[in-house]
């Protein structure tokens, strides 16, 4: 995949309130959890659009960790903002206040040399957008979407021209039963597998990921920590770890997307041991495989037949 | 093992609506399911107590099922009654009605035979009750108990004399975070750990169930079912299942209760299929066999190392 994985998303500036201390201006942002856990699987390639106050030295970590910054653009303004506040047991979240700022008027724009792009991974931005720029890649091997309630409420007929182009959603328990209009998670994959995505994964937090496909079902747990900083990015950074992981390995077929649910897993792991994406920085290929261990014995068992 | 499986519980007749339908006195009560449950793997022995409303037929069906009734005593009265209603999408439900009974006075009490009884499940009673039966087995291999936020709430002291006495609880979710006053699942068990029982297994309803012992932690995904009609014992079908694997392979080491853990699991997926007991009344070996690949392939993955 010589020009393997481009991912479009937000990169923005996050106010995280979590376990009694905030934390303001840490980068954060859809795009930036993903190609920073991907980036310890392949090289990735990111579309965004960031204000004048983005620190320099955000953009100096992603570069670091050989994520192509070529379409990043930069505008006169400020950048995307979040703030957020976790419930004590960190099971729910409150959106303090949310700015656009220069995303409100992101027309993302892959540069020539990306279009042939094989792995494209759309962030959750408004689904025009992300038709746009499904439009701009030529012919890739997989296209993955994530999505959430605010677009699933109010672009549905939009949300529906993305999903009719796409391989793959990522998406978690609620937004599937809202899209779906179905309570039970597998009837609600069957019903947006008819939608368009042949492979539907369903994120459910601390109880794991299930993926649907035509070759069945498939349950990645997620590791039981006992210490459980910040949930944020959590699930951006599971399709960074899954998506990086194909492109490593160049297979999407049934068992490297077994595989890849695994390292999904573990990059999101890791990702809520620390704020923002702290952890992700120091993270070494070894804690990588190790944790990838944990999990395999986490669900194996020797098989012995009654 | 010669005297193998004892389960102390209840025997009930329920009234439960769910899916829109009620299904009034049909077979219910922890050790109903457990017994049903476990007699696909080894011979069970019953300690229970109902009252004269009782239909013989149930009783015959349980007999049939190779479970032994000599601990079952028949008393004047009426039987434990429990009357429910589920909510629409079946993640909750509401107890309508609790009528003990001839439950209220009920002194467990061991056949002499069974005294050296190798595996003992204490079903979910009065933690005082459970601590009689723990006093009456001779040298048991391991002893297994259920238990529930209304005994964790009202007779904290009688349940900890058990828990200091047995070697494994099943609990759910829920109740393991009252036990312990801990939100965090791994915490949760290991502070459960330290009252008494070398092994927890915490039942999380669809998320699956997660094991913890000293051997680590280890996860059994819940299969996603498209059709879920009654929920009711799929818990104490879930002990039933993994006891009766136990009890069947004679082995109670750390691979036996892994597999143990997918048995369990096996046996409440087909629980919930039907209303009551009902889809466990026409289960065959080769179901549950079929059933248990499915779980297996709902994990498996060809490990190739990155």
């Amino acid at each position: 995949m010589s020009n393997g994985l481009v991912v479009v998303g937000s990169v923005a500036l996050d106010s995280v309130e979590a376990n009694g201390t905030v934390h303001d201006d840490v980068l954060g942002g859809s795009a930036s959890f993903f190609s920073t856990a991907a980036s310890y699987f392949a090289p990735v390639k990111l579309v965004a659009v960031v204000g004048e106050d983005m620190p320099e030295e955000h953009l100096q970590f992603l570069g670091k960790r050989g994520v192509d910054l070529l379409g990043l653009e930069r505008k006169p303004g400020k950048t995307f903002r979040w703030k957020g506040r976790y419930s004590a047991d960190l099971s729910s979240r409150e959106s303090l206040d949310t700015q656009l700022n220069v995303f409100a008027d992101f027309k993302p724009k892959l540069p020539d040399a990306w279009r042939d792009a094989e792995l494209l991974f759309l962030g959750n931005i408004h689904p025009s957008l992300q038709l746009d720029v499904v439009t701009q890649v030529k012919k890739p091997r997989l296209v993955a979407m994530d999505t959430m309630n605010f677009w699933i409420g109010g672009e549905p007929q939009a949300l529906a021209r993305v999903l009719e182009r796409v391989d793959l959603i990522v998406i978690n328990d609620e937004e599937a039963r809202e899209l779906s209009h179905e309570h039970n998670l597998p009837k609600a994959a069957r019903a947006i597998r008819a939608m368009g995505p042949k492979t539907v994964i369903v994120k459910r937090g601390e109880s794991g990921a299930l993926l649907f496909h035509e070759h069945g079902v498939f349950a990645a747990p997620a590791y039981p920590l006992e210490r459980v900083v910040d949930p944020t990015g959590a699930g951006d950074t599971f399709a960074g770890g899954f998506m990086g992981y194909l492109a490593r390995v160049r297979d999407v077929g049934p068992q490297a997307v077994r595989r890849a649910m695994f390292y999904g897993s573990v990059m999101a792991s890791f990702c809520v041991e620390d704020y923002s994406l702290d952890r992700l920085r120091t993270l070494t290929d070894g804690e990588i495989e190790g944790r990838y261990r944990a999990f395999r014995d986490l669900t194996h068992f020797e098989d012995v037949r009654l």
